[in-house]
């Protein structure tokens, strides 16, 4: 008997550049040829983002072959996407040699992201996000899925992107609803990390919900720098990236529980309340937070209780079948001050008692 | 505007162990118990490794949720099956703390490391291969991959094992052509690195036939000796690394040609006779290199001609199409004296022109 060991060599740092502007879109085709000439490239996208002219603003005439993801949205976020596009890629002659630039929202990043991830063991991916939740949360930070029959992103890969292009003028394009519900997202990460980007959304709340350019991309910069520093502590999610969780425990289920009926950042969006709620009962509260919070989240105008079409038993029955924590009852991401969240030795996923949660919900009608 | 960096941390330099003795298949269980203590565990292999029992001495009585793929071989190689794998385990309700174990050859590793990469985001995968196919060459270095209905490996990604147990006691459950067809990545091994390996072959061929299991152990040693460190000086196949497909670019095209009539170690033997005769047209060729080689690969029983049934042009044609130049000629590994590749230029994928190859394949009828 032998034992023989077989190095895997190490990576040194890296970073990836996120250019936030208004109106950088048009430009995104010649930074590309700076940054990658020689390789082939292929766009996916959606038909929503298609039809609002943003992909022929990407491609300013050129001839490019894409993936227009049909129909748009969380519907399509399964292995099968993931597998056409691979294919499409191969009809198309791409080799390994080959950038994908992934041109829409959360689904669009996800989706594009993850068929990089595993075309011909791996291509780079440029991301290029136009939607409220996609620029703060979902361009960022390498996660990259799509879901299966059984579980949402049950396929995945972590999948930095080489570059990011954040044009804020590209939101214009969104319904209103699309638009506040993404919005969730930046309000997550100022309760848990900025107290003081908490104050800069009460204080320009009016600018942001009216698209003033210079309000979004200040924005997009508070939320890539909170973000980013997140994913860079803990790139893998062993502990301190939980925090991006916060809100998205509860969410996730009563997201599943709406069967999408709800988009993610209202389902997000009652999830926070949720916490909130739950800190409370944990005697994590402090005075005048929650209502705070709860208070941006009434004037963006997504939901901070339970539709009445949603039975608790449901959102309890998906909260056992969490996929973060299988068979058992999950950990919870919760804050003890605004901008803070609580971290109980050492961990920022902390037990909460199902009592507790089923008050809470209770209480969230 | 402005640019923000989202830092990528780099990964210490790490390596996993590779165990190899004469019937320790019996044993894995307890060590995946010392070394993964508390993970779940789901195994993959396909229907004849387990009508070999191995299964059965693998799992020594405990339950364990398994995927058998069915049918066996190359056929199953595909995205649909690394899907049914993942559906499985969420079937299980297997979460991110899930060891995925690949019992049996190439397919199974490829299929069973793949479907280990996407599983939520990556889950380790622990290879116990079966074959002198997977012995020497697949269960080693990361490569996992699946086809798509266009080419060979369109989908992929590096994965590296946890830990690789190699019973070469297992061999002795496989069928007289598989197991001569494995011995073919051996012969590759010793050709492109290890002169002294290479007279090894050929002085203890009968040994090696007759199965006998010192030999294969010594044999096993070699092979994981050269293939670790080709992979550890060039994990990602930029350059070194890509010696290891001698013999692998023609014959991927026959065995495709073939309708994978032909094994991949055969069709590699036709590919490694090709390669031969492209360094004598070359002036690479040292004096009886080329008939030592050939002899070996002979006395193995499997082909070093292009089979009648397979045309040349098909071959050129599909040449033409090779997924590591998509669209352009390919480059060939060659090698310049018994153990030893070519290098050109600091490159050891060269040029050959299209006539050589086509005279080549004319006399390699």
């Amino acid at each position: 008997m032998e034992t023989l060991y077989v190095k895997v060599p190490g990576t040194v740092d890296t970073s990836y550049p996120i250019e936030i502007g208004a109106g950088l879109l048009g430009s995104v085709w010649a930074g590309l040829d700076e940054r990658f000439a020689g390789r082939g490239r292929f766009v996916v996208t959606d038909a929503n983002v298609a039809a609002a002219g943003l992909l022929d603003e990407l491609l300013a005439g050129t001839e490019v072959p894409c993936y227009t993801i049909e129909p748009p949205g969380e519907v399509s976020k399964n292995v099968d996407t993931a597998v056409g596009i691979v294919e499409a890629m191969e009809k198309a002659c791409l080799g390994r040699d080959t950038l994908v630039v992934a041109l829409g929202g959360g689904t669009v990043g996800d989706i594009a992201g993850f068929a990089a991830a595993i075309f011909k063991r791996g291509v780079p991916v440029v991301q290029v996000p136009t939607t409220t939740l996609a620029q703060a949360d979902s361009a960022i930070g390498g996660k990259t899925g799509v879901d299966s029959s059984v579980s949402k992103n049950a396929f995945g890969a972590f999948w930095h992107p080489a570059v990011v292009y954040i044009d804020v003028a590209t939101l214009k394009t969104l319904d209103e609803r699309q638009y506040r519900a993404g919005l969730v997202e930046s309000v997550k990460h100022a309760v848990i990390a900025d107290a003081e980007y908490f104050d800069f959304l009460e204080r320009r709340l009016d600018d942001i919900l009216g698209r003033k350019l210079e309000v979004l991309e200040a924005i997009a910069g508070y939320n890539c720098r909170i973000k980013g520093s997140v994913v860079e502590a803990d790139p893998h999610e062993r502990n301190k990236r939980r925090i991006l969780n916060y809100g998205h425990t509860i969410g996730h289920a009563v997201e599943s529980a709406s069967s999408y009926d709800l988009l993610h950042g209202e389902a997000v969006a009652v999830g926070m309340a949720a916490a909130g709620l739950i800190e409370a009962e944990m005697g994590l509260a402090e005075p005048a937070r929650l209502q705070r919070v709860q208070g941006v989240l009434e004037r963006l105008g997504v939901p901070v209780r339970l539709p009445d079409s949603i039975a608790q038993e449901k959102v309890l029955d998906l909260l056992q079948h969490d996929k973060k924590a299988v068979g058992k009852w999950p950990r919870f991401v919760l804050t003890d001050r605004l901008g803070h969240a609580y971290c109980e030795n050492g961990q920022y996923a902390v037990d909460v008692h199902r009592e507790i949660v089923e008050k809470v919900l209770k209480k969230l009608r």
